[in-house]
């Protein structure tokens, strides 16, 4: 590797920043605006979504960014505060033991610094492969379950209920469905209907007009943030904080955050490392699937193990800034892409914009209402909810079908982190499910051909005294029982087989406990006239096993490199 | 299923009693006779080794065999006190929280009833299947380690060391080695050397001198029995008793066991449940995997399910009339073998002579010295100890040598169940890292045939716009990742490729996440004007694949029944 590879390797960013051009600024300016006028209500939105004061939202959306720019491997991903994790800090916040400590934002800040502090031991370690360990089933029907929460988080906010504290006479139940404020459910309806209309709606109505399509990007964008505006402005105008009559955000500190390194001092690091622990492997594995789907679009490549450096170093850095936890965020990273970002130059923006918004704007924010970024939040999570998809999973394979919806079903009873670890334990489970119970087929030639086909599904020549089977897995501890038993069964139907054919077209390994198997099948074989050989045996297994002595305990078994050539010396 | 072959799989004593000759109760008397010879010293011994009074160990060596005999489907398994098992007992009773309760009988009895009860739940469940996620290297390193242990738990007794209690200003270490006693040393050496001396040494000399083989295995299987007797004798006819000069079994209750339930009353059964639970999986597993031994060598066949219920059934009833867990003992079951036991009828017949024993002669065993017994033990034992076979699988298979060592080291320094565990998890974690990592050869044809063979190993022709890649292992969330970064590395190498075919000869399943990743790899592909084929798509994942639209998707890409046909068609 050159040394200019090398830097690019480590700073993705040298790599595109040489051929930076004018066309690419045009871009990456225009996107970077449109971004940043997202983020400033989003960053709020999921600071109050994680039970935080709000600046660790917009705090979360400055420096971890620019730290992703430098060090990730994506030129579109946009980093910052997104709704998944901040359900699973309000979550870890929420435990018992955590919320008597008191103090959320002293916790939060040691959430952040310890699962960055996780990433990059894993890049480290380069456990970037531990993605691998997480299915699509598995994190769908986890996102699904999250998102179900945070409707269930918001839904109160959009109408203004008071969750009542419940006495035992029963009567909380009747409160809790007449305490709904009427001038927030208005608010937070108008929202709805508005963001809505952003959406689609206005995109078609604006093209059919002839529009260009940067032009409609831009304004369908602006969705959210005019929204936060309009509620802005009707509590302002009509006074609607007093009496708490709507829930505001409140003050919101004004000025650049302080970098301190005051959180390393509080004693609850222990407590909160697996909370942290889970944060950081979601954090990771959303990231990069979000990451992948954009690079896919434009022919780039991901490098997990330097996603991990970058996304570590972004959430070290959210702690030092008294930020919350950030991950590559699905619906930011839409934005950013579709409004045409090029490079990362986009998001060091967006990033500058919302650095002078908290600087000069922050005493805005103040009377913005709850209920407007509840509706911002329910727009863009309620179609994360993918519950068709399951039905969809039933009829292609149940395994994955069982797996989706146990950890969807977890996540909402036991717990957002017990929902995925039973998630990834049954994929596992049905990983060697599969495995121990492979596929063998027997096989015969299909007439005046040398190919060889499964006798249940094909017409094929087959000789009595010969057995052909095509063992379609690896040969494992797992499995070797089964194959056992087939064998076994096999020569029950067929007492004449004097020759049996182990067919390895599919098996790529034989592991110790197998090789000990075959090798007492053979002898077992042999003490019964019957003779073991093996054909298209693959290169390495092949190797592999001329290291022992199992093919001098085969004879007068031999390997055969084409099936055909065993039919025709035995047949 | 007929009403009698449905007995018989409940209770396969009904198949072989049916067809019982005088010649089967011939040989049966011989084996039953040699192997309760063995039973009375060896189940002495083991119950003190596990740290319990002797009688536990003979009352464990009646009814438990009988049960067995009743319901298990080997033939000659000897089913009772088993040194693995033991030193697993005697683990479990020392752990501070169980010893602080006292009377360790009661909790030995709990431990009985408790895997039996385990593993009757798991006959019910039908999961016999069970013992297929533990290898063979982590059974031998489990073995070898829990060896070492029972080697370190005997040997002080064979040497008669008094274990000090250590002071702090390390007197106590030349003490240890100070502190053996000569007479006890005495005795143990003896034994040892009578009991090597009845194995090979006098086998091989009564052959020589022409001796009938049948008398030739009873005459050598007397060595332990022979041993007690002598030293036992010695230690009466000397009075070594007396100043504790040699320390002896003691007092064994005369009379056989009364059958009791008194035990279900006592409060630890919680406490003792993760114990009983890996008895329970290591009683089973060692057991079929003994019984497999010799069920292979006479034809016969074992049915996992069958022996749950079976061992299940023998531990109730050891619970019950006052015995320590049971299991199948490798030596106890090689002995009766040998001796030509045919039929479970010689395990009856010991079982008897054992009864017979405990009613009549148990006022003889109180002289019995523990250095005879830790003699036994210790011959038993060593050769268990496989510590050449971790050296020897290093070179046939890194994970599974790893796998052994991790286990062995595990049971020695962080404990037996803590061993165990570490080795079935690693060899989880190996088994999909191998699948995380295929292999995947580049294929072409060898000239003048139609076999596809990995490009790198043989020469064959290739077509410069024609990428043919035979994926070594089924396609699942584990490895999408790499198969993916496996072709993309491929186009960059090979710019002109317009067609690639996936071969699918290997493949035996296609998981929900591999189908998204191959539709989003065919919807790259076709951006770039790629192709994406397969071929030799196997049966059932065939029928699998057209339940949903992929077929359709992956046009004009097409799915070949032979790779040749894809050749012809592209090249």
């Amino acid at each position: 590797m050159t040394d200019s590879k090398r830097l690019t390797a480590l700073l993705p960013i040298a790599g595109w920043l040489k051929t930076y051009t004018r066309q690419d600024l045009n871009s990456d300016f225009f996107a970077g605006i449109i971004t940043a006028i997202l983020l400033v209500p989003q960053g709020i939105a999921y600071a109050i979504l994680a039970g935080l004061p709000p600046q660790l939202g917009l705090y979360a959306s400055i420096l971890p960014p620019i730290l992703y720019a430098l060090f990730g491997t994506s030129r579109t991903l946009s980093v910052g505060p997104v709704s998944i994790a901040a359900i699973m800090i309000a979550s870890a916040l929420n435990e018992p033991e955590i919320s008597a400590l008191g103090n959320p934002v002293q916790s939060a800040l040691i959430l952040s610094a310890e699962s960055g502090l996780i990433m990059l031991l894993m890049a480290l370690f380069r456990m970037g492969g531990l993605v691998n360990f997480i299915s699509h089933p598995v994190l769908t029907g986890f996102t699904s379950g999250a998102s179900i929460l945070i409707i269930g988080n918001q839904l109160p906010q959009l109408i203004g209920l008071k969750i009542p504290t419940c006495g035992f006479d029963g009567t909380c139940y009747r409160d809790y469905f007449l305490g709904y404020n009427s001038t927030t459910l208005l608010i937070g309806l108008a929202a709805v209907i508005l963001l809505i209309f952003f959406g689609k709606p206005l995109t078609s109505l604006l093209k059919k007009a002839g529009f260009k399509l940067s032009l409609v990007t831009a304004i369908s964008k602006c969705g959210p943030l005019l929204t936060v505006l309009l509620a802005t402005l009707a509590v302002s105008y009509f006074g609607l904080t007093a009496h708490n009559k709507v829930a505001v955000v409140g003050l919101v500190p004004s000025g650049f955050p302080a970098l301190s390194l005051d959180f390393i001092a509080i004693e609850r690091w222990r407590m909160l490392l697996p909370s942290a622990a889970f944060i950081a492997l979601i954090a990771y594995v959303e990231s990069v699937a979000i990451a992948k789907v954009t690079a896919n679009l434009r022919g780039e490549k991901i490098e997990p193990n330097q996603e991990l450096i970058a996304l570590g170093a972004a959430n070290l850095v959210t702690a030092i800034s008294g930020g919350m936890p950030v991950a590559g965020g699905f619906s930011r990273t839409m934005v950013n892409f579709t409004a045409g970002a090029r490079t990362q130059m986009a998001m060091l923006i967006a990033a500058g914009i919302l650095a002078l918004s908290v600087i000069f704007f922050s005493p805005w924010f103040e009377n913005i209402p709850k209920a407007a970024l509840a509706a911002i939040i329910l727009v863009a999570i309620i179609p994360l909810v993918r519950l068709e998809n399951i039905l969809h999973l039933w009829c292609y394979d149940r395994g994955d079908c069982t797996a989706e919806t146990v950890t969807l079903l977890g996540v909402l009873v036991l717990g957002i982190e017990e929902g995925i670890t039973l998630g990834i334990i049954l994929t596992l489970v049905n990983q060697l499910r599969k495995i121990s119970r492979p596929h063998i087929a027997v096989v015969g030639r299909i007439p005046d051909t040398s190919h060889y086909r499964n006798a249940k599904r094909h017409s094929v020549e087959t000789w009595h005294h010969l057995l052909l089977l095509r063992i379609d897995e690896s040969i494992s501890f797992a499995n070797t029982d089964y194959i056992e038993g087939f064998i076994a069964s096999e020569l029950i139907q067929q007492p004449d087989i004097k020759h049996i054919i182990l067919i390895f077209t599919s098996v790529s390994d034989v592991d110790t406990t197998a090789l000990e198997v075959l090798e007492s099948l053979n002898h077992a074989l042999q003490a019964s006239q019957i003779t073991l050989h093996l054909s298209e045996v693959k290169g390495p297994l092949l190797d592999k096993l001329e290291r022992t002595d199992f093919f001098k305990k085969l004879k007068p078994g031999k390997v055969f490199f084409h099936t055909e050539d065993a039919v025709k010396e035995l047949a």
